[in-house]
């Protein structure tokens, strides 16, 4: 289903709404706070005796069943009270400048979204991020909200005395059976979490992100080269967040950047990040030397004052590290990290961003945007991983990490990239220990180069690996990594893909509830429930297609066998009809069968041999 | 490209010929045995200082420019001299019998690839297997070609002294620099590897599987419901090997079976695969209570004197673990599994594969026909994985392994299934352990059961992490796995899929070479070589495709850019401008480079931090 927008620039479009298909869109009241609503998709199951599953939903109003969507106005200001309550004044807003729209004008100028919002600063002095009100011991309404959006099914499973207990190996995460607002505030205080929640971004569905919780996945948008209309680009984050994307980033370089970023901002449910060096490189016309401190800082501001949640900054490509990456097989292959080693190597001066860290902390802090410290040196192939400038740059992101800390900042450090799986864990260990604990967030790592193509699946890999061992966001990568702009289908397949890896990562760090949603599709499937099996799956749509296309007709989603083995070869059901002869067995034969459990158990212990001693 | 082919049954077919872009097929002679020629694929690159690469090429004839295809007599028979001149008689050869084809006749009756060959059966006590050969400290043609087979860039590799030796965590796997027949012969010996290759099947292209070799993939083919031709059957076959499936598996059932696997073998060069039961099953109606010996044993001389290379025996569902599976979420999902725990329920007996694993042994040894024991209770949910029926049987296979052994005969093990990532490293070792390290051939593991529609991906992160552990063989999975019969981009995507899983298993255990294609990928990428890029990656047509559309024209193939980041934002076109602006510097600015280097280290090691005591 779509709603059609009337485009502000004339052409008629649309964004995708309505609830994927099997689920509805329920919010949870709190208790304690009937004020706080939490979001959940819920899947119903056909059998009566399986309770409904609750699925963590990053996809905001558009997925409910008759949302009124207005991106003119905007989504609903979730966060606008308790930003308010909280006492930070509206600033002087500063205004928008002809740099930030890349000089257009007239009929070529995307006109901004109407949407009217204040534009908050704190005061210097002033309690204002996430990190600074967990120090002081305070729960905020984003702590509470994400702790229960964290618990899904662990209450069910709690109450269930049938349901597993999950095991795992969480190497150190420590992931306790119930969230509560405490334990959330616990973790963003310490640094080990953060909540990107810029106080401009009203709009925002708050989210945690941190290794002792669901680990979640980016998906990255950006503007063409024929630059769209604003709906265009606003579809691009509804789909990516639809299919599960759980923050997103915005890339987009050239004209119009300003305006279109109002657009996603405002209509955006989920925590928007940037590369603000981007934008400032437009304004100083492409050359990278003509950079300097007052354009970031204004682009810095700009961006934050729009709401944008969360900022990668490459402040750890430092001078001495540009040297160290002469020698590799691709070089620097982050455009953020090449920029500033240019920069330096032209000046033959320490980046601004190094050195100008502690005022660019006092900026984010104002509007509680949260640090991603940026990965420049990040290694481009598997010859370039793990190497002396990939980490004397992640040993600087340490330094700085707790520096923003001590400035009341929220951070997350980003990682590489391309690396062989034997080498993902020591990326893994060295960023918890250079980094005391603050998330990591990675991208991949692709775990070989040679499958153009498909990187979805070479770093889907390394991202499975990485999420179990730590990471707590992994940023997706689709089919046309390396190769050209993803569309519409390649960022579906990205965020499913990232999806299965975040999947895989919980159920193997020990998630208390994540097997749940295991268990329900597997016994749906055992039953030949084929609605509930397609249901409760990353992606309906997909897997009823696919059953489809061999067995199309109605009936055949009742039927016992699917197209693969036929009736007669069947597994699962030789399995079921088993089991119904074992279970109308008479009083003496069950007594029989319960003898040859027992006796099969004696048999193992005794080594269960036939041919023993045989040569 | 494709032959087009004159179908026996009318309508004109055709299968797919001709090399991959951007490749040439290319056969190695072999110095001391000019008889022995090894067929590799070359891709040459358009930079003249890059060596051409070599890559391993189960493809067979099939990818030749202009291939002499005739499916009617079949693969030129690579094999007949080596195993003519072992003075293994031709055998009585069992004749067809209507049930083989399961009484079909008439016009829907496939007839039989008319391509004529002896078939040979080894007397009792006739030396005939590999295993034989290489306990007797003899060196087989097959153990010299895949001895050269395996080696592919070695010899550059360690001629290059640039070249850098692979790093890598290889879990107990000892990959030598260098592969010799001799080490060829000492892992078949020892049971740590096997070269599946019946006497009746002279058209095969020697491989070998064992950990400390390079990680193979299977692919499964099958009749579809509405029986296609012969040459339907045999294009699956071409299809799958020219992706790099390195063995396959013909898991048809139904009529024709017989028939139609006679043109799969004449035209295969590489390892066929087949579960007999399931054949055994269709002569006696369906019904798994009507299964016996005799029948089975039927099947298999029926089998093993059309040449399939190796049987799955499901020998090790043994009765007193059927009632182990009572309480599985997913029961048993192995057909053959299932099958045998239906028999020996019916009849309240010991599997007759387990009690005849004598005869079994007798008769598969007679054609060098290898086993893959199969894993009947392996688990088909998380939930199920790692419990006492999967382990039972995988200690019943250790058994029956070392049996196999005592009897001439080469033996892998196949292993799961669902397994979620922090339990995959238990069933290797455990497989190790128990097996004494006869070869693992495992499915996926699936590492979640939440995304049919992508379960290439939900266990390709599983096959890569336990090919990483030492599997020897991949089973691949397609994106319709528990949904339909794959087609054939299914196919293709599973194939792909798995090479990815093959090769990042294959770096992170450190082989000597393998990492090669990478760095000459890496390097096309950062030079914009785009043509080198796309012939060098495992898809070529997928990634030319990909980059097209964004950037169809001609010219931009040469491009110092591609669509995703333009020109101005290349980090890799900013980076090669910067080592350009190095290498112009005057010999006192490159000085003063070189000391910026030293100083680097310097500073490093110094801690390296500006914010040193900072709070």
């Amino acid at each position: 289903m779509t709603v059609h927008i009337e485009n502000p620039n004339g052409a008629p479009q649309s964004v995708t709404v309505g609830p994927i298909q099997g689920s509805r869109k329920v919010y949870a009241e709190i208790k304690e706070r009937s004020d706080i609503r939490v979001p959940f998709r819920e899947i119903a199951l056909s059998d009566r005796t399986e309770t409904a599953i609750r699925i963590y939903d990053p996809s905001g109003p558009y997925t409910e069943a008759n949302p009124a969507i207005d991106l003119k106005r905007g989504l609903p200001l979730v966060r606008e009270a308790w930003i308010a309550a909280r006492g930070i004044e509206a600033a002087d807003a500063r205004p928008v400048k002809p740099e930030d729209n890349g000089y257009v004008s007239g009929d070529r100028l995307v006109v901004p979204c109407p949407a009217e919002r204040v534009v908050r600063r704190a005061a210097p002095g002033q309690m204002v991020t996430q990190y600074e009100f967990a120090r002081a011991g305070i729960i905020t309404e984003e702590m509470i909200y994400v702790a229960h959006r964290e618990n899904l099914c662990r209450e069910t499973m709690l109450e269930n005395a049938e349901a597993r207990i999950a095991d795992g190996e969480s190497f150190g995460a420590a992931i306790p059976p119930f969230i509560t607002p405490e334990f959330v505030r616990r973790e963003v205080a310490c640094g080990r979490a953060i909540i990107p929640a810029n106080i401009n971004h009203p709009e925002l569905e708050p989210m945690v992100i941190g290794r002792n919780f669901l680990v979640k996945v980016n998906a990255n948008i950006g503007n063409s080269a024929v630059v769209s209309t604003a709906a265009d680009e606003v579809e691009k984050l509804v789909w990516a967040i639809r299919w599960g994307a759980d923050t997103v980033m915005d890339l987009s370089t050239g004209r119009n950047i300003h305006n279109i970023r109002s657009w996603i901002l405002r209509n955006s449910p989920v925590p928007i990040g940037t590369v603000p060096i981007y934008q400032a490189l437009e304004k100083v016309g492409g050359d990278p030397a003509k950079l300097d401190w007052e354009v970031f800082k204004d682009t810095l501001i700009e961006q934050a004052e729009q709401g944008v949640d969360y900022f990668t900054i490459h402040a750890g490509v430092r001078l001495p590290y540009v040297p160290l990456t002469a020698n590799r097989v691709t070089g620097i292959v982050s455009r953020g990290g090449s920029i500033m080693a240019r920069w330096c190597l032209a000046h033959h001066k320490e980046s601004f961003l190094y050195e100008r860290f502690d005022e660019i902390c006092d900026i984010m802090r104002a509007y509680d945007v949260s640090f991603s410290l940026g990965d420049g040196l990040r290694p481009g192939s598997i010859a370039d991983a793990n190497d002396a400038a990939q980490f004397a740059e992640l040993e600087t992101l340490g330094e700085l990490t707790k520096l923003a800390w001590s400035k009341g900042c929220q951070v997350m450090i980003e990682g590489p990239g391309h690396v062989p799986m034997h080498k993902i864990k020591v990326n893994m260990d060295k960023q918890l220990r250079e980094c005391g604990e603050a998330p990591f967030y990675t991208l991949g790592p692709l775990t070989t180069d040679i499958a153009p193509g498909y990187d979805h699946i070479t770093s889907g890999i390394g991202a499975a690996m990485i999420g179990w061992f730590g990471t707590a966001m992994l940023c997706y990568v689709t089919p046309k990594e390396h190769l050209g702009l993803p569309n519409r289908d390649d960022v579906k397949t990205g965020v499913i893909t990232y999806r299965i890896a975040a999947h895989a990562a919980d159920l193997a760090k020990g998630h208390p509830a994540a097997q749940m949603r295991d268990d329900a599709l597997s016994r749906a499937r055992f039953d030949f429930r084929w609605e509930d099996q397609f249901n409760l799956s990353l992606d309906p749509d997909t897997a009823r297609a696919f059953h489809d296309e061999t067995l199309p007709k109605e009936a055949h989603k009742a039927a016992h066998f699917c197209s693969m083995c036929g009736p007669k070869f069947c597994s699962m059901k030789i399995t079921q009809d088993l089991r119904a002869e074992m279970a109308a067995m008479s009083p003496e034969d069950q007594e029989r069968l319960a003898g040859m459990r027992t006796k099969s158990q004696e048999f193992l212990a005794g080594g269960g041999k036939l041919y023993v001693g045989r040569p």
